[in-house]
C-alpha cells in the first residue's frame, strides 16, 4: 500500500477545521493555551486513556461523551490539567457546553482534554472569554492547534498521510504533545487523530487499541504514566470509501496508515522528551514471544542508566544487558548480541553475552549523533519489537526540579 | 527488647575479623579495592541475591558454596563486577582458593562478591598479589572492609547493635555499599552482616528472606536492579545463646535486631544515592493490603518526577498522587491525604485527593532539609509500609553520563 506524507496535520483529512489561541490560562501571553478541532459532520470516534487510577476530570467527561461511538469536536487547554481539584468535572462539562454554544456541535459530541499542573483549580473565565476568537479563526490551522496543546514541548508535533482504501484516496492527520505516555511533568500525553476514511466506531476502536500496544505504549521519557493521557481518533467518512466494518484489506490499509502516524509521533515525542538531546530507539529481535520483545525494548529505553550513558555518548553496554535481565522477559543472557548504530556507523559491543573488543573512538562517534539505535538480538526466538525513548540530561532535572513554581 | 547501637561494624560480633586494602584492581591508589571478612569458626549462613537474569559470576560461585548452609569468610573486590566477561566463574573460584591458601578457610566456605563495571575481564593478579597484606592486617578493621567495597559511595556504610536472645547478649554488625538494590551504576548493592547469635541456617534464611521484603526491596535509587546484588548474613554462634531453631521469642529478637541493621543501612544507602542531596522516606498508611502499601511507597520514592521535585524543594504533590495512581495498588484517589514533613516542620498539601491551600514559603522551608518524609494516608485499609529513596540531581546525570570512561 502506498502511503504518502502530506501537509495539513489534523486539517488534511476532509471536513476538519482547527485553531489555537492564547486565552489567558497561562500567564505567558506568547504561549497559546486553547485548541479546538471541529468536523463538518458527526464522526465515528475511538479513544484510549491513561491506565493511571488517578484520572483527570476531562477523561471522565470524554468517556461519557464518546460512549455512543460519535464525536464532532475536540477542545483542549494547556497550562492546567484540571485534575485532583474541586469541581473539575463540572468545568470540563462547561467547556463542552461552550463548544456547543459557539459552534452548534452538541456538548455530548465533544472530546475534552486538559494538560498542565495538577491539583489547581481551573477557571472557566479565560476559556469562555476566548471562545469567540477561537471559533472565528477555525480553518486550515493545524499549526495553531498543535501549538496550543504544547506544555514543555519545544516543537509542534503534527503529521499527515494519504492512503488508499476501497479505491478512494483517504487522509489521516494528527496533532500531539508530550513528552511521553510516560509523562515528564504531569502535563500528559495527548494525541488527536483525524481521518476522512469511513470506518465504523467498532473497527476504529479495534485499530486504535491494537496500534497503541506497538506505538505509544512503547514510548518512555521517564516511566511516569500521567493522569491525563488521551489518544483519540475521529473519522469523518468524507473520503467516500465504503465504510470499513470488518478486518478486511481496507481495514489493514487504515491500520497501516494509523501506525505510520503513531510511529512518527512516538519518534517526535521521544526526540523532544524533556531535556533530551538524543532520540533512542531500541530494536529487539529474536525474542521468544512478542511480549518478551516488547518488555526488553521498553526496559532498555526506560533505564535511567542507559539514558545517562547515551547522554554521555558512553558505550556502557553492560547497562543494556542489565535492563534486559530485569525486564521480566525470558532471556538467555549467553545468547544476547548488542550493536549500537547511528548515521555515523555502527559498533558491535556484545556477542553471546560477552563483551567484544571495540574502538572507543568509533563508539564515541556513533553515539554522538542525535538518533541512536540500540540493536539487541536475543537469539532465542523470532519476535521483534521497537521502543522509543531519549537520553537523561541535566536539563531534565532542571525542568522538573522547579516545574510548578 | 532492648537494642543498643555499638561500634565495630562487622567486627562487633564475637569471632569476626576484617580488613580492606588497595591491591591494584583500581588505578586510583588511594581507593581500597579488596575486602576480607573471616570468622574464627564455621558459621551458619543465609543469602539473598539479585533477581536480574543477568547474574554476576561471583553469585554463581557463592550460591554453590553456601548451599550446605555454612560459610566462614567473605572476599569482595570493587572496581570490576566480574560479570558478562570471559572466565568470570573461574576467577571467582580462584578468589575463594586464595582465601583458603592464605587463611585455611576451605574455598567451599567462602562467599565471593565483585562490584564495578560489567563486561570487562577481571585479572586475578592484583588480588593474588594483595592477599598476604590483606590477611596480615585482619583484625578489628570493619572500617577498612567497608571502605574497600565502596564504588561511587561517598561514605563508608557500617553499623552494629547489641541485643538479647536466650538470656545472652548477642551482637549483629554489617558493612554495605550501594547505592541501591536498584543500582545506580551497575556497581551493585552488597551487604554483609555478621552476628554471634546462635541461629540455624534455616531460621537465618527465613529471617533474611522476610526482612529483605521490608528493607532492601523498599529502596530505590534509580529502579535499575543490578546484576550483582548480594545480601549475606553469617552467624558464628559465639554469643553462647541456645541456638535459635524455631520462630520463638529469641527468633523475634534476632529479626528485630536484623531489621534495625537493614533499616539503618537502607537510610544510609538512600542518603548516599548517586548525586543525591536528600534522603526521601515515603511512609504509607491506611492501605488495603501490605502489598498495596509497599507498591505505593516504592512508586513514590522511585518516581523521577517526585525525585526531581524534591531536589528543587518544590511541593509538587500532584506527582505523588500520579505515582500512587500507577503503582499497581488498589487505591481510592478521593481518599488520599498527603503531608510533607521534615525537621523544619510539616505541610499538608492534599486532603481527600484534592489540593489544600498551603504556604509556599513553609513548604519550601520543609522541603529544603536533607531528610524529607512524604506521608501518605490512603484511607481504605490499615496496612503500612515505608520506602527509601533520594532526589534526582544534576550530579546523578553527571556521574552516570561518563561512568565507564
Amino acid at each position: 500500500m502506498k502511503l504518502t506524507e502530506i501537509s495539513g496535520g489534523v486539517c488534511a483529512p476532509k471536513g476538519f477545521k482547527a485553531n489555537g489561541i492564547h486565552c489567558g490560562i497561562r500567564k505567558n501571553k506568547i504561549k497559546k493555551d486553547l485548541a479546538l478541532i471541529v468536523s463538518d459532520v458527526r464522526c465515528n470516534v475511538a479513544c484510549v486513556y491513561t491506565t493511571n487510577l488517578v484520572k483527570g476530570a476531562p477523561i471522565l467527561v470524554t468517556k461519557k461523551n464518546v460512549a455512543d461511538g460519535y464525536a464532532q469536536a475536540v477542545i483542549v487547554n494547556s497550562g492546567n490539567a484540571n485534575t485532583c481539584n474541586e469541581g473539575g468535572v463540572e468545568i470540563a462539562e462547561k467547556m463542552c457546553g461552550l463548544v456547543e454554544q459557539y459552534t452548534g456541535v452538541p456538548a455530548g459530541d465533544v472530546v475534552v482534554a486538559s494538560t498542565g499542573v495538577i491539583g489547581q483549580p481551573l477557571s472557566l473565565e479565560p476559556i469562555a472569554g476566548g471562545m469567540a476568537d477561537l471559533v472565528a479563526g477555525l480553518g486550515d490551522n493545524s499549526d495553531a492547534a498543535a501549538e496550543a496543546i504544547m506544555t514543555t514541548d519545544t516543537v509542534r508535533k503534527q503529521i499527515a498521510f494519504s492512503f488508499t482504501a476501497g479505491g478512494r484516496t483517504c487522509r489521516i492527520g494528527a496533532v500531539c504533545k508530550g513528552v511521553g505516555m510516560i509523562c515528564p511533568n504531569m502535563a500528559t500525553m495527548l494525541m488527536f487523530v483525524t481521518t476522512d476514511a469511513a470506518i465504523s466506531s467498532e473497527m476504529l476502536q479495534r485499530a486504535l487499541s491494537a496500534d497503541v500496544k506497538k506505538s505509544l505504549n512503547m514510548l518512555s521519557v521517564d516511566r511516569d504514566t500521567s493522569t491525563n493521557d488521551t489518544f483519540c481518533v475521529m473519522a469523518s467518512g468524507l473520503a467516500g470509501n465504503r465504510q470499513i466494518t470488518k478486518p478486511d484489506a481496507d481495514y489493514r490499509a487504515f491500520c497501516k496508515a494509523l501506525n505510520a502516524v503513531t510511529t512518527a509521533m512516538c519518534r517526535k515525542l521521544a526526540a523532544d522528551g524533556e531535556g533530551a538531546t538524543k532520540l533512542i530507539e531500541c530494536r529487539v529481535r529474536g525474542a521468544k514471544s512478542l511480549k518478551d520483545a516488547r518488555l526488553c525494548a521498553k526496559a532498555v529505553v526506560s533505564s535511567d542508566l542507559v539514558k545517562a550513558a547515551m547522554f554521555g555518548s558512553d558505550a556502557n553496554w553492560g547497562r543494556v544487558l542489565c535492563a534486559l535481565g530485569y525486564s521480566g522477559a525470558k532471556i538467555d543472557p549467553d545468547a544476547v548480541d548488542v550493536v549500537f548504530r547511528s548515521s555515523a556507523g555502527e559498533v558491535e559491543v556484545c556477542r553471546q553475552g560477552r563483551g567484544v573488543a571495540f574502538s572507543e573512538e568509533t563508539a564515541k562517534r556513533v553515539l554522538s549523533e542525535q538518533e541512536i539505535d540500540i540493536c539487541v538480538t536475543l537469539g532465542n526466538g523470532h519476535y521483534c519489537a521497537t521502543a522509543w525513548g531519549c537520553d537523561l540530561t541535566y536539563d531534565y532535572v532542571k525542568i522538573n526540579g522547579d516545574y510548578r513554581t
